[in-house]
């Protein structure tokens, strides 16, 4: 009998940069060094930013996938294999993904099969890909039912991080990204929570232009690597506050045949996971409303007509089922603070019943505001 | 700017057993333990263990796949973590590989890829399993023109070798087989190279069941482990003794429409490198012939109609592209010890057509003997 052990150990920077894109900014330049690289991006992106991409970059490939949740498949991440392909990548050399939380997962999970391996980098153009989707080890696509089935856990070699792609987000894609923001705010961090609350609204209607957008941005950025750094390939137990909000979703986006966006659909779970809460006894009813007004503050369903007790009952088996049979649903016990119920038998059909009457209940008087 | 950085270390065991199918060995079903297993075999096994293997398995699913070097692609992944879809395996359960490298190759990129990655154990089959691609933490799969373009890296989580398979392989697999085994030896250890010289031509001849049997599969298996542990990911280097017979080898087996076998093409690369060796001086030419004779005692080629110029030279660059622009061309300098070739400048054109007249040379001799 042999025995052979191995170590590892891999870092990542996130830089946060104004103006990536300006001739001044040497930034990308230095990053790509004397590598190839190859961009992927989306044709919105493209739009909005593919000359200034293509000036900076000179005279490196850019990829343009038409990429949407439903198309997010092993199917593209082919397509930007071949790409690789023919332009030649070596293993230093270099993809980055210019996009969304999409492109990133697309890309990572690219990166990590290439030659068994090549180096990538993201930059987020979104908010949810800024604070969440852009900044992690986590790339996935979707496979046959199921949501983010194949992927992998592998590190960027950097992310850069440019708020001024925010500010030519939609609004409703600012709103899905506050989702995230407010995700860490109600489970780790109070003060968040307060800033969110108050900047929040007013930076989802300036294009992400008004007081607070910096603050918003770095401490989301920081909890989200805090949390990461404890546990960055899940394999040190399921117990993850970041789950929060992610427990539901994955089966309320794949019901919406994906017309739900990923950050309404952490709402939905949030809203539903603190009436659990509430339920359970574990957090305060008056909470529980700060919870739901910074949601509606921000324009974030709380109630759609995915949400039946059949659909959150299989998200929980599912979620069950993807954390080694523990359940362990993230609820908040206050603001800025978070619990687990751990087990599957802890949940059950009528809890998820009375959720969604409470839900229904704050949905009727949010309207009648 | 933040940085965060992150610490994983991981290792398995790989463990030599015999008779693995028999009821009285519990070796199988310890591994499984409470877990689901899928298991994934080819049409081969399937036939000759395959119901030893399900009654050892109780009611383990097993899938059968008709694998070959020309059908190892993405889609025989996808097809591997379909059935783990549908067999409801979770982020704990199983994937098991029962059979030889391209086997173990498909279910490792199949097992990195379920849900961010499932544990895996091999069970290698064949010779080139138990001794190479069945228990080091490279899968790989072809793409476009480029064999084994997409992988990962991933240990399993436990190695199963059983001698008693190797009882039932042609010869010609043994012989395959057994060019692994003589890299290792030429440029790590002449004790096995003695040891193969000796023993090896009745052990092809015997169905790997003459005297030696056990001596060969344990020493070639801690040397491949030896050399796997220093620089598990590639990462540390591309200075590695296990490379030898792998530089013009893919090439070879590319343009022979993977006719040749693994182990044939790699028996090839053993006598160029060598013959590039004698002739830049680094290798006395009583030390190659023994090379030589060690092969086609062994019934291993040394010149095919593949091995031409131009041949050699797209597997030069194509290697060096690979290893960051290093061509790092493993070479004999005596029996048990190998160095390296390091630039691409290194070796000219006239190099290679001057090594391929030393072999045809060599392989008139032979065929005269």
């Amino acid at each position: 009998m042999y025995r052979m052990h191995c170590e590892t150990s891999r870092h990542y920077d996130v830089i946060v940069t104004d103006g990536l894109l300006d001739p001044s900014n040497p930034l990308l330049r230095d990053t790509i060094g004397i590598r190839r690289a190859l961009v992927v991006t989306d044709p919105t992106v493209d739009e909005l930013y593919g000359s200034a991409l293509r000036a900076a970059l000179g005279d490196h490939a850019v990829l343009v996938l038409d990429l949407d949740e439903q198309t997010k498949t092993i199917t593209e991440v082919l397509e930007v294999c071949a790409a690789a392909q023919r332009e030649r990548l070596g293993r230093r050399d270099l993809l980055i993904a210019v996009g969304g939380g999409i492109v990133c997962d697309v890309v990572s999970v690219a990166a990590s099969l290439i030659r068994r391996g090549i180096p990538y980098v993201c930059v987020p153009t979104t908010l949810v890909g800024a604070v969440d989707a852009g900044i992690g080890l986590k790339g996935g696509v979707n496979f046959g039912p199921t949501k983010n089935y194949l992927g992998t856990f592998t590190p960027p070699s950097r992310v850069l991080v440019d708020p001024a792609f925010l500010r030519t987000l939609p609004a409703a894609e600012l709103r899905a990204g506050f989702a995230e923001v407010l995700k860490m705010a109600i489970v780790c961090d109070a003060d968040l929570f307060d800033l969110v609350v108050d900047a929040g609204p007013a930076l989802v209607a300036s294009g992400f232009s008004s007081p607070g957008a910096a603050e918003v941005l770095d401490r989301s950025i920081t909890l989200m690597l805090d949390e990461l750094s404890a546990n960055s390939y899940e394999d040190l137990g399921y117990e993850r506050l970041v789950d929060f909000g992610h427990t539901f979703s994955p089966i309320l986006e794949e019901v919406s045949g994906y017309t739900l966006r990923h950050g309404e659909a952490v709402a939905l779970d949030m809203a539903i996971s603190s009436a659990i809460a509430v339920i359970h006894g574990l957090l305060p009813r008056s909470e529980y409303d700060r919870v739901l007004e910074a949601m509606h503050g921000l324009g974030l369903p709380s109630m759609s007509e995915s949400c039946s007790v059949a659909n959150l009952a299989r998200g929980l088996v599912s979620a069950a089922a993807h954390r080694d049979n523990d359940l362990n649903l993230v609820v908040p016990q206050r603001i800025g603070r978070g619990t687990f119920i751990k087990s599957l038998d802890d949940v059950s059909l009528a809890d998820l019943a009375q959720a969604l009457d409470l839900l229904e209940d704050a949905s009727r008087r949010a309207a009648a505001c």
